[in-house]
């Protein structure tokens, strides 16, 4: 096991989920309503735990209102790691949720020094049209940039001052008890984080309401930060927020998934050769040495990269997916054809994603974003 | 001598401004142009001493575009003691600075728990009133609400865009440097401050020029840090901010002046007969414990309160100020008569200045504020 490193802002090493969830507090997701089990992610324990989702499911069943609140950092391509959230942020919307979504363009100024303009462009051109193009219907949302809170000024006020306020009800200790050594500018971050998943419940906007918020168990920290203070802020009341937490996707080559390294990704807009050859040359296999041990001893479809995105997103069914498991566990299915079924299913999704795509016009969005 | 206790939220002790020259490493003023020399709070050396004010006096004389900022807390009556910024910030106006006035609502909030709507109704019905009644011109200056940067969101984007840049380029060791111990919610507060001075130089606002930021040498360590920050800073350019500092205005009866204490002031709303009364009653003196003694010792001018306000606001004549000076110091004037002069030009100012207030409506302010 690889030395263990676990933050917000780095993670590394072998990751024990099970430990991680006693660790953390939080629940297993168990006995999820019927339309949860017909959502892969949540079927197949993709996303595998939650805190306090039960306010989600009452309001879902009282007909209340609820919202769904997620972030995007608006650097590099959009690929198929990000849709990991994007389904998640989907499937809310679709039961009901009212969705918002912080583009996170004064943290990839502060910490990328891009410009908010650049990053204003590929929310749009690479983020909000994949969104789209996966099913996100951008009447129900509330999509903002961290550096205006465009649509008024009225909003940035209470955003901001949020911030602000959260900061009177914390404690550099409780800082570095949730997030080890910290910097200034790493605590303003994460009091603009907990600003982004609170400020929808201000009178101003929601008031206060059932909030979810889909993350990598990494992030907890800062649902723990935000959850704290939220109860302590007597000027507004806030709905204790929820949060679901689901497992990382693995990179093509295994590890991380690295924006800045193309090899460890499917972009949205790769072509299928493209696909074919990444597949082919990079997606770390579970399968043995040589054939023969393969065949013997068979692979290990936990670790095959491969298998995982199947499993996450392009084999839906489950039999099927049964079926290739075992297979290839017995060693009756090769890494070749395991590949080979990936990049198939892969380009028949993306071909028709990508037709999707160009029919989504920077106009289309732009409505959304300034009115 | 009192323990001195000395920072931008405490001040307590006798004050030796010579040694807080030294070690603040602030100048003090000297060769003024003519029309600061007219002025009695440069003249009397009130405002004694000052950083970079030579970009200041450079951009006047080249006839180029600087800024004055200054803030205002929204909690009180509006007193006399209020009109020692007032009357520099109307004196830099006239000099052709545009004003930046902040309201600091969101520390109102923070620290007094006052609502925005309350802290709104008092900025507007006390302090901008006043500024108005004293001679400020509202269509040269940007007054904004903290919590919203009112006029529009674009600006309120900017002014917290920067409040997080400036926390990426500190780091704890130096806030403690700069104010002893501090708590998240004084660091936010701080490097909110930090971006009140600076932001107007944003290409968004003014751009980079000089800003002249007049304040209580107490403040000081703001300035330091909003100096070093703004030089740290490769997004924006910004002109090293210049700043000047008066000395403090004593309390009717000595000691700080307490805007929960109404013994402790005049307001600008009363009356002739409070005014008397309060003089009367509470103004601390520099006379002697008998009649006799003073005539024989005489008084002591400089720790008096009814000189001190004479000195600073209501005798505007050198000669008659040296003349009161002397006949106190020598005996010759009774601390009743001194307090008689006090009273008559108190009175004589506040009748002309609430004859103004009067005629200056509400939305007068607002349409200032609005647009």
């Amino acid at each position: 096991m690889k030395k263990e490193v676990f933050d917000p802002w780095e993670v590394s090493g072998d990751i024990d989920y099970g430990k991680l969830v006693k660790k953390f507090g939080v629940s297993h997701l168990r006995e999820l309503p019927e339309v949860f089990e017909k959502n892969v992610l949540f079927r197949r324990k993709v996303v595998f735990a939650h805190r306090d989702i039960q306010r989600i499911l009452e309001a879902k069943k009282k007909g209340k209102k609820f919202v769904m609140m997620t972030g995007l950092m608006p650097t590099g391509k959009f690929h198929i790691g990000h849709m990991l959230v994007a389904q998640q942020m989907i499937f809310w919307q679709k039961l009901g949720a009212k969705v918002y979504i912080a583009v996170a363009d004064i943290e990839a100024h502060n910490t990328r020094n891009q410009s908010l303009k650049e990053s204003r462009e590929i929310a749009i051109e690479q983020y909000i049209k994949n969104y789209i193009a996966l099913g996100l219907n951008l009447k129900n949302c509330e999509i903002y940039f961290q550096s205006d809170r465009s649509r008024d000024g009225k909003k940035a006020g209470v955003y901001y001052r949020l911030q602000n306020l959260l900061a009177r009800h914390v404690t550099f200790n409780e800082f570095k008890g949730v997030y080890g050594d910290v910097t200034p500018g790493k605590m303003l971050s994460a009091l603009l984080q907990a600003s982004d998943m609170l400020h929808s419940q201000l009178p101003e906007l929601e008031g206060p309401c059932p909030v979810v918020v889909p993350v990598g168990i990494d992030q907890d920290p800062h649902l723990r930060l935000a959850r704290d203070l939220s109860q302590r802020i007597k000027e507004s009341k806030f709905v204790q927020i929820s949060s679901t937490y689901n497992v990382f996707m693995p990179g093509l080559k295994g590890g991380k998934m690295s924006s800045s390294d193309g090899s460890s990704f499917i972009a949205m807009t790769d072509s299928a050769k493209e696909v074919e050859s990444k597949v082919k040359k990079y997606a770390f296999s579970g399968g043995r040495e040589t054939l023969d041990e393969h065949r013997k001893k068979g692979g290990n479809p936990d670790v095959d990269v491969s298998y995982q995105y199947l499993k996450m997103f392009f084999e839906d069914d489950d039999k099927k997916l049964k079926k290739i498991y075992d297979d290839y566990k017995s060693g009756k299915m090769l890494t070749s054809e395991l590949k080979e079924i990936l990049i198939e299913k892969l380009n028949a999704f993306l071909k028709n994603h990508q037709k999707k795509l160009k029919e989504i016009t920077k106009k289309d969005i732009e409505k959304f974003l300034d009115n």
